[in-house]
């Protein structure tokens, strides 16, 4: 209701702020028994780690899970997993200098229109690190999908003015690079980039692609939950996501219906889709293919440029920018993005088990 | 749980076929004492009729909605308004030859996968039928969200290849042509568009863009239900659409900071931003500037040329195509994504209220 | 969220007041492909009808429903079953003397005070009228429960004075008498009872006994679910109920452990208790035994005796009565707590589902 | 969904098990600005902790809760109050004995039914020191309720055969005795008699009643929300709990609807009702009287005595008791029922407030 719950069987209600004690979150709907691989579950965290390389911000967060409950030698119980992420650095005395401004684009004015209260720390419940809650619960859901052989992969597709030019069939090289782009000669470019973004003190978005793989047909509600209407809410909820599109996406918005219908065919006693441009998922329902979207990824509001800006009281200021910023986030955004599909899809299974 | 309810405070339950009884819903969280302008609901759910003009279907549907419960002497009773458009036209005999056929793009073979059982006529429950119910729920939250004078106002911005350029700012002329663009050249140029492709018996997609006035700071939760996330899964929710984005949306990715960032400032007391790259939420919460964004519309499925696929049984078949149908239903979504943003504020309105 | 919704995967949302144009309901988590046996549902409607007896109020509501959707060819599709039962008799006038008053011990206070308007007619949204909708879902729920053999029992066990001193074995007698109760002597008794009551122009409360046969061992979820917490909401949702127990009950509290608790044994390999003072449930979760509980009904507040009250003015007035009331509508009210016993089961069966 | 959460609007997540790291929760729905008062949070805490007096149980849990986000300089900001209760005393190796035995009355056969899987150490998530969390999240939301100034007072009413008669004017005296029964002289008697039953390596059931002073008329949803109902969720939802009525309860079976009713009168130009025998609650809603309900709980399961049952094979097994238990945990459960009503009360109330 408040908006810290995703989903409806598989759970997650998150907690947190950048600042306070730490991150956590509760997940249900794991399944009793699944042996929680804590390797897996920590891989992930670090995949989402700022400091992995010099394209990413230097500092060294080391987020280690820890599990409160639900875990009994090893294996889920089916009671409510919860869990945190324990906040290292509390020096709150660096952020005074923010306590009453509005910088540009963040959400400091708009969390005390809301509230009239807010922890100015790092942007508190605002901050990024909230996002940590979701990659622990999204391994942990890529652990239940296996059970489908369900497979997310996420990639980096754009940064700033660099794009790829189609999805590459082969998605292996994807963690061999900081940047998180299959396409290693795009990568070098991207990593060009986003280097003289960081020499210009400024930052730059990008597009987050995604493909799931092998999901079984039938998966996702119809009229309002939608699989991409429900892939779609998650995203958007990411920060600094402005745009979300499966399949053909806004290309669909110029295409024919002739050049754009995906025609079945039969092959071997099932029933196939010649082309995929309806991204996997038709009247709301995934058909069998590889579900594909995109995630659209603003610049971070944080630069290290002077700006314009105002006080709560509404006293204009010069805001002069410090420390350490990474001027690109769509690589770590990576396997945020796969975390919430993972969810997205673990939860339309779950969903789909009380229909049989 | 099933998909068919929209909203937390303010909720729609919708149920209904393209070919059963009708169509209709139950709709809560209406405040008690409301006035229901009931010439005004109808007036909404005759924006999304179609036959209002040549490019679009010429079938005169007349949905007459009839409510059945939660109103007394004009006024909402703050108990469940339950509501039916009743369905006329129910020659299901005309669609015995789809009985069995999956149609390329549409919902049948998902259905199928899905529930083992479907109910072909029309397209059932995926039929764009269901979507009435939404525009009454619209049109309701539209009258509550005048005590803070929020207004909503969609339009079409893009054609196939025919795409306005800029919003401009008299909205005024939107209902005076039945493309609904308010820029009456581009209108003329979408409807000889349209025409074309009518008589190529193709069908082609389209943008609708909407833009929130008056809405106050403060609206939409943090994290996961953010303002421009229930809006993004909303609209998404819609029969075929494809992508959603707000502000600069998929712009975004190719900006830099210092190009994105709206820099705030102080006028009368009143805090505002010199710009509105934003799209009017930052952090998942309004800013009190407009609330901007864009979905786009794949080519309906349906068209009048022949085509390739299989029918349950794997066998492929020409799929011949007849009847009359719209080659772009774009103009006709436009009520149907003002109804969506209207839930999606209405219900972040009274979630609101809760905090104070 | 408004109070108009019961269940999480099968899901009943109410509408309708006693004399708008009908009450109704959308029912979801139907299983797709369930037959709908029409007969068996109107059977179960007529169970709750008034006039069924002498000892019931001669009115013949004679309710007939009518599936406005999910339904095809007889059998649920797994989309929304909307349904209706229209109201008949809206002599609307005859409650005009009713318009400002505050009936002693009715619902008439509690929502002007909550809504600040109200349909008065024959007690609007609290009329009994509502219960219906129930009525209707659960002989759906039933009919899912078919599956797994669960089977739900409710008869009288007291009216007034007039008490059943044990459950009986055999249960096969309820609907053989008016009053509901298995025990013929008493049922006799209870029949005098209401008689004499009604003679006196007053009502009469009374208990109705429930018992869930065949639930297999497993349903229910800790904590905040609990299997007869839920039932527990189920029953108290229900007009005139002042009081739910399961198992010993209320007795419990004046017992010993040693007395309470229901020792394990193992019969052909099966894990059975000896005694069954749990009633079936223990830490929440049905233990494979009878599921026994106990409902208590006040008597209805409306009565044929003069009785003091105000108006919404604060004047007060001498209420006169008339018309034809149930003296004890307790036999009647057992086909509705059977209907929310179902549902209840449904639920916790379909939630089972998604563990495994 | 899966039992976890209790609440709408004031909303608790709970996790923890006995034996694990610890028990928690997460709340939602506090007021942003509401000072956090620690102390009385913790005596509220402590009110229901073990080893208080010679008639419970000597262990010292000295349970202190830690919060770990959503507090901002001794303020709720409106994010998510995570807080935790670390568990001391963690020698699972006591619980061996345990692990594949089925103690009559107890949780342990019903999970293993459900999940297949189970913590056995304690009770794992069945035990009782998950009801901290509820007194935690009970704790602030009497603090909300303060700004309306309804007031929750619990007592015992019953220790096994020793019961109050009426509910004395005066309840000031509850925390002087520690059986927390408001009549000193019957308090006197309880305490014998849990001694003696604690001598008889026995335990003993009893009842609590709560009397809710000062709510507002309004509050509780219509149907399937009504108050009591959500009271009655609540109550059952505490372990050990057999049975609630609210008002008359089940006294009300057995009479007649003359001696039942609440006649209406005003005074000062307020309406009220000449008697309670509703319990403050009409039609769901309450109507402005003190709210007045009783909970039964049965004896605790784990007795001193010698019992007979079966291990997870069926192997039948004496059950040897040891250790140190509460022969009557019944004074401790008053401040576990104020919590649940105080949640209760505070979601109606924010519930009510989208209705103006």
């Amino acid at each position: 209701m408040a908006g810290n719950t995703f989903g409806r069987l598989f759970k997650l209600t998150s907690f947190g702020e950048s600042h306070g004690r730490g991150v956590g979150g509760i997940i249900e709907g794991v399944k009793p028994g699944l042996e929680l691989d804590m390797d897996f579950i920590q891989k992930e965290l670090d995949r989402r780690r700022p400091g992995q390389s010099k394209i990413t911000t230097p500092r060294d967060e080391k987020d280690r899970v820890e599990f409160l409950s639900g875990v009994f030698e090893g294996k889920a119980t089916g009671t409510p997993l919860a869990f945190a992420i324990w906040n290292k650095d509390q020096k709150s005395g660096d952020y005074d200098n923010l306590k009453d401004l509005y910088r540009p684009s963040h959400a400091d004015y708009t969390y005390d229109a809301k509230y009239g209260i807010r922890d100015h720390r790092g942007g508190g419940r605002s901050s990024a690190r909230e996002t940590i809650a979701r990659v622990v619960a999204g391994a942990i859901a890529k652990l239940m999908l296996k059970e489908i052989g369900a497979e997310i992969v996420g990639f980096v597709s754009q940064v700033g003015e660099i794009q790829m030019e189609t999805i590459p069939e082969d998605l292996s090289l994807i963690e061999s690079t900081p940047v998180r782009c299959p396409d290693l000669k795009v990568a070098e470019k991207m990593i060009d980039y986003i280097d003289n973004v960081r020499k210009d003190k400024d930052s730059v978005g990008g597009v987050v692609s995604c493909v799931i793989k092998n999901a079984p047909a039938g998966l996702g509600d119809p009229v309002f939950e939608k699989l991409h209407a429900s892939l779609g809410q998650a995203m958007l909820s990411i920060n600094a996501v402005k745009g979300f599109e499966y399949g053909m996406g806004f290309q669909a918005a110029s295409m024919k219906g002739s050049q754009h219908n995906d025609e079945f065919f039969s092959e071997n006693g099932a029933i196939k889709a010649k082309t995929n441009r309806s991204g996997g998922v038709q009247g709301g329902i995934s058909n069998g293919e590889e579900i594909i979207f995109r995630v659209a990824f603003k610049p971070v509001a944080t630069i290290l440029k002077d700006q314009h800006t105002v006080d709560k009281s509404g006293k204009e200021v010069v805001m002069k920018a410090k420390g350490r910023h990474d001027p690109c986030v769509v690589p770590r955004a990576v396997p945020i993005v796969e975390a919430m599909a993972a969810m997205v899809m673990a939860d339309a299974w779950l969903m789909n088990k009380t229909y049989h």
